[in-house]
């Protein structure tokens, strides 16, 4: 049984998820799938993949079978366990005022399939396609908006075995969850500080400074900026910034999704360039379900994995960074775009 | 120039070390290195390292020769820039009201040779060495508590590459900081708000708990208790907690020194015979030398390293642990001692 649990110090859950021991190590089985030519997330294969929740499809394909161009399915290890059934109750928290605070930990953890071919990189696949894979964000974050039992939802991606991707084939990862996580509530604090200080949103001043001091920026659009942060974590840690002041992702319009799919695109492809195979998350970063109000600016983040995060880094929270974001920047204009 | 900076947002420092980029890839190298049986940090060549710091030695012999049991020299890579002389005032931050606030990195970035042979694990360094090196730790804390200048000090251990070790003989870190980590400064807090609360310091609550609960305890001496926290963000992750209410580590006298030598060897034997090469951190967390009140409570942390933290943790916070520390306690218990 999956479990959330507080720390009794620091105001930090974890998961605890003993099934997930069970996992196999699967970029060793991985080798002999792709050898054998059966990919589960290639199109055609669905029969091998847990059942369908969502998709983007051609006009009259039907769920489960191909004609799809990104779809949403559960996790075959999900390190949440399965749902309740829609309408019971949240489950409540054990001891939530003792030091030893407990929470079932259930909710979908789901796989987006960015493609129906063997993509593996960001790059391999078209703008249309990146706006397809955006769309499928947006449609699960209305959906589980709209069951209104969740606080948070993270959307994140895996690329590459050093940033934990355990399957080859390009895909997202979704999980919803009772807790608001400590990355989001931080932001939240600062954010509502800041608020309250300057009475002025701090990721649109963040913006602004970035604009104006251009030596983090690696492209502006009208709608988004895309910059080295200031205090990257990661070398060539890179920040995109929607321009419009919205808290939650899942407000975007249809042209705002296709504009940023090409910001996305055009940054991913820089990263993917940095070395042969670089590794890399993304996280979709937006306002929790429950936010009491829209102090929040959703963003997207992105960290190549090109250092180890070793003693030091787990001891204190201060990241050692060895290329300033003013020359991971430089660098990143310089590779260009490809387009 | 390495720097800190604050991130505009949440309250986080990172460092940025740019000369850090020129750091060999020592795991690579050491293989070189130890078939030319030249490990820099092994007893004879001393000439090899940077200036003897301190050290505990055989009596009668000198600084910068063979006869020290444990030493403490300046990392040949360090993240900090070099020391302004002793006596000059702290470098101010630059704008540290903006939302780009820095700080010149400044301080010293030292390595604690833990034995003069060429020992790789913890469990080859004898109850009186292993004591040494705690002797050294607190020496170091000690002295630098004295400058006056530092507001944290983080002593660390990585031992083996998954860990982040980039040399294979048995050695600790120390970095003294002008910041209070964000790690230390959330248990700060959280230990502040419990006071408040309750009026008790909440890791002695913890270890009044963990006595009580019995199932994530791994040892309990009339000293120490070592347990599994509740909270673990990793697999086997295993604390060493004093009975006794102090806030800064240096306060202990070589009694307890012994002790907690002897619980410091028995636990990382376990940790070390969990698997052929288990990585794992070490971490010393004790007060910032500038804390307000004693609401703090030094303790060790040890880190194995069996899973790589992915998407979802980088973009949370939250962690997902596939052993349940209850379980894990259960399995180093049945490991045992060795003694």
């Amino acid at each position: 049984m999956a479990e959330y649990r507080r720390d009794p110090v620091v105001d930090r859950w974890v998961i605890i998820a003993p099934d997930r021991a069970g996992r196999p190590c699967e970029f060793v089985e991985l080798e002999s799938v792709e050898r054998a030519g059966v990919c589960p997330f290639c199109a055609g294969n669905e029969h091998l993949t847990t059942r369908e929740i969502d998709a983007v499809r051609e006009p009259g394909t039907a769920p489960g079978g191909p004609g799809w161009r990104t779809r949403a399915i559960g996790n075959k290890y999900p390190f949440l366990d399965a749902l309740p059934m829609l309408g019971e109750p949240r489950p409540s928290g054990r001891n939530p005022s003792s030091l030893f605070a407990s929470l079932p930990a259930v909710g979908p953890h789901e796989v987006l399939v960015e493609a129906p071919f063997h993509a593996t990189r960001a790059s391999q696949l078209s703008l249309e396609q990146t706006t397809d894979v955006l769309r499928l964000y947006r449609s699960r974050l209305r959906a589980l908006r709209a069951e209104g039992r969740w606080r948070y939802v993270q959307i994140f991606r895996n690329v590459g075995e050093a940033a934990g991707a355990s399957i080859e084939h390009l895909h997202s990862q979704l999980a919803a969850l009772d807790v608001v996580p400590e990355a989001i509530a931080a932001e939240l604090r600062g954010a509502g500080e800041y608020r309250t200080r300057h009475g002025r949103c701090v990721f649109c001043d963040l913006i602004a400074a970035e604009l104006a001091a251009e030596v983090r920026l690696c492209e502006a659009t009208p709608e988004f900026i895309v910059a080295c942060p200031y205090a990257s974590r990661f070398s060539y840690e890179t920040a995109i910034w929607p321009r419009r002041h919205e808290a939650g992702f899942d407000a975007l319009d249809d042209e705002e999704l296709t504009k940023l799919a090409g910001v996305l695109r055009r940054t991913l492809g820089r990263i993917e360039r940095l070395a042969a195979r670089t590794s890399y998350n993304v996280l979709l970063h937006t306002a929790p379900f429950d936010a009491a109000d829209d102090a929040y600016h959703w963003h997207l983040e992105i960290l190549p994995r090109t250092a180890k995060a070793a003693g030091f880094e787990w001891g204190t929270g201060v990241f050692i960074n060895a290329v300033a974001p003013e020359a991971a920047a430089t660098r990143l204009r310089a590779i260009g775009t490809n387009e």
